[in-house]
């Protein structure tokens, strides 16, 4: 579990993109991502990741990820980076960064806490 | 893009599995991995990788994955492993043959085609 083996079919996408619509009643404790904008945010990503002819990249909508606590939250498989994104800028940045250049956006991560 | 680096924050999740939960209208010509049962496979998923007692590995819905004429699909990442599933029986060999015992079912892999 958790590690590519040799005669793993080959990838289908080169990055996949998966980003929290979760939502939450208004005033819920925890919060959502949809609450805090992360729907406009995901189809602005889909829209800017076609403009910038990325290919091999799938831009998903997900359900609840379940870190709540860091939306709007997205995270970039097969390598498993977790990003906070606020707005379209923060969006722009991953896209280039990550998504184009191979790069990463430090300044996004969500906190590395590990899961027991 | 679509590498880790050794700097990268921890996997939050051992295993993360999206699920498609893409619904077409009836009719559709693609058909969808909704109308063909997946969201009561990714229920039942859900229930069971909790009762199996498998830590570190989260069970996602997701919108439409994009292998629609393979559906209903689901995806286990980091390894990025897909699988064709119909049944519960199908979805219990993929818990306790992949994400318990870290093996493989490749009688449900997608066809291996890669994207252009």
């Amino acid at each position: 579990m958790g590690t590519s083996r040799p005669d793993d079919p080959p990838p289908y996408y080169a990055a996949h993109v998966f980003v929290c619509g979760n939502r939450r009643p208004d005033g819920h404790p925890k919060g959502s991502c949809a609450a805090r904008g992360s729907e406009k945010l995901r189809d602005y990503m889909k829209v800017r990741a076609k403009e910038l002819g990325l290919s091999g990249v799938r831009i998903n909508s997900a359900g609840c990820l379940d870190r709540c606590e860091h939306g709007p939250c997205l995270v970039v498989y097969p390598e498993g980076v977790w990003y906070h994104a606020e707005t379209t800028a923060d969006i722009d940045r991953i896209l280039t960064a990550h998504l184009r250049d191979g790069e990463r956006v430090p300044g996004l991560f969500l906190p590395p806490e590990t899961r027991t």
